[in-house]
């Protein structure tokens, strides 16, 4: 059996880097979007974060509650967990099976472009089916990278 | 020290392939399984999906709501996520510690069985503690990885 | 373009793996400690969970309810899994850039401190804004990390 290190095609390798570095960074922003979301609508989930707003207790009290909005950026972010985690460490194997350059750069973009969108369609909101269909393409870039792994080499 | 592509043994990394692919997988078939729930219930979190399903604002308020069946898909999507992503990344690291083969298989197996058993168990649901069981059974498997990982280089 | 197998200094991989694997156990601890407050506090997610503790219906319908504690560790969990996997993916990719032994080790000292601080100062909880500056510190290290992945070379 060929050395991972023979397998592996810098470009391809160098272009995966690249692309789940930048949907990562992504993800992570969902972190800021929520604070932002919090701090504008006064909405905390623990009690020590409300008494930096506000000293008085009953104020206090008002803040920890439950706001649509943020709830909203909450489940896109965790939808990106769901969707972006995969697909890096997917990707990551998949960039070691030696795939063709273009195809590998097909997958690539087609799921980063997804995601933008997908996060875009959730916050805004864009009416449906157009987040269904930005997760559905993801998902299928993921699943067709898993597909080449599996049918590359199974050792079970 | 070795260098990283002498110490992979390729037979073991095409099996943390083969194994992290499987397991990856099965995680990401709760995405659509959360969704057949959502649909058949008829329950959802965004009022933009409502609409998919009917034109009255009467209907789309009741389809705004808590569900039981929903809730337990998506707590174990999320309980797969805190137990598969922290095995496949030990796992691609253990996998380069140049482990024995059929110790290797032994945990990339024990693993992914417990995490289908685990599925099964919350989604029937069957009687505890036998979900409970599939869960320490799967941490224990990459808390032996990461033991090897551990105490085969250590640099801090 | 340089072979990767030339890119990875042995000592960066070796600090990685470690400091990697020690986050990530840390992280894992997460689930033992929601068990033990939902045992100690007797609050459940499930009916099948309840059954364990009281045979009594009375009993375990008391049992499923929200409890702010157990809620506390999970935002915990959910924060460690927003932060610690990002770090680990784009910290693989970042010792695979063959940075500095020095640089990196500050990298991932100073991820891995912020992420232990963060624990216990959200589980204390210690008096804000100590929880979001661990916070911001750990976010900053993997941002840091992925500027020097798309400084190193980018490939669209």
């Amino acid at each position: 059996m060929a050395e991972i290190s023979q397998m592996i095609d810098s470009e391809v390798f160098l272009a995966f880097t690249s692309y789940a570095t930048i949907v990562i960074l992504k993800m992570l922003l969902m972190g800021p979007i929520t604070a932002y979301f919090r701090f504008s609508r006064k909405v905390f989930a623990n009690p020590e974060d409300v008494s930096l707003k506000s000293k008085k207790l009953e104020d206090q009290k008002k803040m920890l509650r439950i706001d649509p909005d943020v709830e909203r950026v909450r489940r896109c972010h965790l939808n990106d967990m769901e969707s972006i985690l995969p697909f890096v460490l997917i990707g990551l194997l998949y960039a070691l099976t030696g795939p063709d350059l273009r195809t590998a750069l097909l997958h690539f973009r087609i799921f980063v472009g997804s995601r933008f969108f997908h996060t875009i369609a959730y916050l805004t909101p864009l009416p449906q089916p157009s987040r269904a269909l930005a997760w559905v393409v993801g998902m299928g870039a993921t699943i067709s990278m898993a597909y080449r792994i599996l049918s590359t080499g199974l050792y079970l």
